[in-house]
């Protein structure tokens, strides 16, 4: 069986099993979906005869959502019309757009040495090859603010290095409003206006279940994106965007993201003090915002086999090899999401964590022989 | 200026200027939307928990959805399990993925002489070349139930000529259960499992706004359906699925299809006799069902040239050249959506279109050398 369908399969298991403590999927927290104000945008919605939320529209989405984009994207450096803002079925939309138009089957497309899963699937389909780091390549994809499953920014070097290749760079800036200490780094975009393909979304900061994403191409080739765009799926939902724009007619969006930032950042601190108590001898960065830890064991081996173990133990998590652009699982690795798990399950889920570890090597000493692999 | 991008800016005009007559897009009647039902059921998806409105969810979408889509097909003699059905956003990304699976660059596709515009788009996007009729192409994209623009069944000979040829077939059922005498006919998928690839959608019948399709893939291609829609997008709307799921739990669908199909024959018999009073020398097939009138001039003539007159005379619709895999616009013709407008407009829509009719005549003729072109 095809190792990427069994960790689909566990992750799966995980979800329907309530005594499974689920530490993977990089889920936002129900706790901060605003059920109540979201009523009553949708029936302001039903009640407005121009909101248009229940029939077609036009493919580059409703005109006051992309004036908010813009101008959150001005606030932050970039100069950004709304005309030039596409909405997207979510940003996986975005960059699956975005990598048809700045990648050719063959192309070299540059990730970091670990990046977001379902990014390398839309560049495997689109028949790219992947490579760690940005030499030589076709087009880069970086997540500059907050990375995934790292959560930590780029540093100033980096960004530089990177913009100085003068290549096309997919900006996926999913978790940049999530950044524990508040500030808002210029997105690339602002850098580099005709090279860059912003990628933007609200799944992480209001809710995924709208599907509302966006991405500002490339003004060259922003004919090319609203016409790939149509012909994908015509236009994202009208229903989501107009419940999305009513609701942000009364909200304080900036307030909202106060309060998200203060509770992922205590429940980032929790778990990695769990982790680093259960787990002593992993490595795990301190995470500058995001939803995730990612923790790196110091020896290698197989983070799918951890898993199966680990679901046995009642806990999952997305093993390292997902995130990864070969499929090398050494040095063994993990992403734990901090963000959509009850917060009373963070110790446990790290103490059980601690004991499938301890499992995953006593199976592993027993079945392997003493000369190391070699019968 | 490309011609295409000028019948986008003409349709753009005519939306925004209610002195227009609009009778091109396709659009629903807005009439028909259960605005009061859909409140309700957005009402119980926010109190329900376990709705997950907001949140993440699988590719292929939600089971019980997936189940009322199955059990649909089944009573029209399908054999089809709730897993085989994967849910869209809407018809068009159905199609955009069987597209993509079912065509490599270069590959030939058939399709009917005049069809849906933007199934044209992805085959287009796709790089596949379009041909008319099913003699020698890869695969065939085919509306049986009810095509578009013409509104017609295919009939039983063809439906066995091309199921003779044992090829892939894209079968765009979207306009299925708004056929005006209320039969349902199999849908293909139940004569050629293996080589269909189903593609439905409640745009028409409930609201495109929710953006909620299906597509039922070969099995053999199934697996990779689903993470091509993986790549594409995570998922459809988990609030539009939601929604419906809810809605569609106290809502007797076919009652509101009895209901749907007298509302829209009342309007498309309407519009004919209005046409034909009002342009007696024009040709147009009585629509079996849909929600539209394809109309043809005894003469030829450029149909994008007329709908510039058009839009003069208050009234626009969709050129012929729209629905043809090549770009001739001879003869003549144009599509009449009777779906949309308000009833009182239809005849008067006529009027104007009768009116444009004799003006783009005489501007021809100014225009136009007596010696037929040559100088």
């Amino acid at each position: 069986m095809d190792v990427d369908k069994r960790i689909d399969e566990l992750q799966r298991l995980a979800a329907t099993q309530s005594s499974v403590i689920g530490l993977g999927g990089g889920l936002p927290s129900d706790e901060l979906f605003p059920r109540a104000g979201l009523a009553r945008a949708f029936l302001r919605a039903m009640r407005d005869p121009n909101a248009g939320a229940l029939q077609y529209a036009w493919p580059e989405g409703r005109e006051a959502l992309r004036g908010w984009i813009a101008a959150r994207l001005n606030d932050r450096g970039a100069s950004v019309k709304p005309d030039d803002v596409i909405v997207t079925s979510g940003a996986q939309q975005a960059l699956a757009i975005a990598a048809q138009l700045a990648l050719a089957r063959g192309d070299q497309v540059g990730v970091d040495a670990e990046t977001y899963p379902a990014a390398l699937d839309v560049f495997r389909t689109r028949g790219a090859e992947l490579r760690s780091g940005w030499d030589g390549v076709r087009c880069f994809y970086a997540m500059p603010a907050i990375g995934n499953p790292r959560s930590r920014a780029m540093t100033a070097a980096a960004r530089a290095e990177l913009l100085s290749k003068k290549i096309p760079i997919i900006e996926d800036d999913a978790y940049a409003e999530l950044r524990f200490d508040g500030t808002l780094p210029r997105p690339l975009l602002s850098e580099s206006r005709a090279l860059v393909w912003h990628v933007g979304t609200v799944s992480k900061t209001l809710c995924p279940g709208l599907r509302v994403g966006w991405l500002v191409p490339p003004p060259a080739e922003r004919e090319r994106a609203l016409e790939l765009k149509h012909a994908t799926d015509l236009q994202s939902s009208s229903l989501g965007q107009a419940v999305l724009e009513k609701f942000l007619e009364r909200d304080d969006f900036d307030t909202r993201l106060v309060r998200a930032r203060r509770f992922y950042r205590a429940r980032a601190g929790r778990l990695l003090r769990a982790v680093r108590r259960a787990l002593p001898g992993w490595r795990c960065d301190e995470p500058e915002g995001g939803f995730a830890l990612f923790l790196e064991a110091s020896e290698p081996g197989d983070d799918r086999q951890l898993l199966e173990v680990a679901t046995r133990h009642g806990v999952s998590f997305d093993p390292g090899c997902m995130f990864r652009p070969q499929d090398d699982s050494a040095p063994l690795a993990l992403r734990l999401c901090f963000s959509y798990v009850r917060a009373a399950d963070l110790e446990e889920g790290a103490r059980r964590l601690a004991a499938a570890w301890d499992g995953y090597r006593r199976d592993r000493d027993v079945l392997q022989p003493v000369d190391g692999g070699r019968r």
